[in-house]
């Protein structure tokens, strides 16, 4: 039963199979859409003319759409760029014909941008003389930080809080028909949407709605609201930082460490918002 | 608000925190217990007695528990180790005291395994001349994998399938109180479980359920079911692959790219597998 890519290929996020629905009164066929995953080569070209560069940066499993955003947002949580002006242009790049997406981008780099490759060939929770623990991770952070957050700011009603679960779900279209889809959304303070992306891996959903906003110069978002459709993890907290973001509120649980980042960057972290409720783990007192 | 770690630091896998609970009548404050998250590296050790090497592997955020299943699974599902005595030795290292948990670990190799560097220094989907697409990625897995999976084995009842999820959900300890991990369970074709692990990561819940089976010399899973709590990625359905895991049933829904892999490999994927139905995406000839 291999899937059925119909449209065009690049832009294409779903993907009709045919399935076999079984119940406890019998099975029958009928068709189901899936979301599309695909593998993203992410590389930089940086230097001079004279000694232009060229370095593989990650590989992700991705859903094709908003791959630029996905490239920038990803380059700028994880400190390798710090403005939009720091990139000159991107493009698709690999032999065409192969796959049915394109999967190779290059994003070219003003050439005096300087990159540390020291940084690049570690992980950047392994960066501290600490070791590996929950500390390092959490002082790397602190220290990888562009924006501070300012305490009480923006100010939240409770209420508009509350309400943004059903607004993102009305924004959600290819997880309406597939399931298969973590969403990221950006809100005002007013709890009005301004912008959602989605994505099979939650970490590309947040870098997309992070290098949309790069690319508009939004950044930092300060007064901004983010949600996310899934659990809060560290990973999560530490892109929503990287952004300036004051207030991350998930539908799913947080873990224990993207509780302490948050706490000791002053964010306000909630989860379990759904079903008119919600948990406030970490300064509460952007809420009213 | 930090978190407060209590009990043996080693084994712990949840933390309690103060939050405020807010809905539509006020807030009000309570205790809420959060599933932990923490970086482990894993390191091997390899190479003869007289020139034996170290080097690291992947630093991945996982909850503390089962840490060496979690180890040797994910060394098996990358194809670095392919047995149970490959591995001489496992040991946590690293400075103690600046961490409540252990989070760095050495994975001792037997003295004539052979480590392709090559093979490590290269993401498993990007190593195919043919570029970065789903295709190679696929046809990479067909080569790497060392299981062939036997066409309509195991038999399985779609009654017991549909037991499966109740089952699970009785078993999720930790994701009881915190809500905030994913599982992986197996099955024999009964419908018994047989274990579960459970992770911050859903690809680290199955390394652990592949990682304590390779213990037990119980690979290949040639007549067993694996169930996940969450989604099914095309990583999830290559660790399955290799490990022999001829069915994989998921909650929630599968990519294009798990089902295409599930699809090449002969092996039957489900998803949407609660509430007493299930979509059945590859290889239906296993259920009756």
């Amino acid at each position: 039963m291999p899937s059925t890519y119909s449209g065009d290929p690049i832009s294409q996020s779903t993907a009709l199979v045919q399935v076999v629905r079984a119940d406890a009164f019998g099975t029958s066929r009928q068709e189901d859409c899936l979301a599309v995953e695909e593998p993203l080569e992410i590389s930089i070209a940086y230097g001079p003319a004279s000694m232009r560069q060229r370095r593989r940066i990650a590989v992700t499993m991705r859903t094709p759409g908003h791959d630029f955003d996905l490239a920038t947002g990803f380059l700028f949580t994880e400190g390798i760029i710090g403005h939009a002006g720091d990139v000159v242009a991107i493009r698709y790049a690999g032999a065409s014909g192969q796959s049915a997406y394109a999967n190779e981008l290059i994003v070219e780099l003003k050439s005096d941008i300087s990159i540390d490759m020291d940084r690049l060939s570690r992980h950047f929770y392994t960066a501290s003389s600490c070791g590996v623990c929950g500390k390092a991770s959490l002082e790397l952070v602190q220290t990888t930080a562009c924006y501070a957050l300012r305490r009480e700011h923006p100010s939240l009603l409770i209420s508009q809080l509350l309400q943004m679960p059903e607004k993102l779900n009305a924004e959600q279209s290819v997880f309406a028909t597939t399931g298969g889809l973590h969403a990221a959304a950006l809100f005002d303070p007013e709890g009005q949407l301004l912008d959602a992306k989605e994505d099979v891996g939650r970490h590309n959903a947040l870098d997309k709605l992070i290098g949309a906003a790069l690319k508009k110069e939004a950044l930092p978002l300060s007064n901004h609201i983010v949600m996310v459709s899934g659990r809060a993890s560290f990973e999560l907290v530490q892109k929503a930082l990287m952004a300036g973001i004051p207030v991350l509120a998930a539908v799913g649980a947080p873990s224990s460490l993207a509780v302490d980042l948050a706490a000791e960057s002053g964010m306000t972290l909630i989860g379990f918002l759904r079903d008119g409720r919600c948990n406030v783990y970490t300064a509460p007192e952007r809420l009213k």
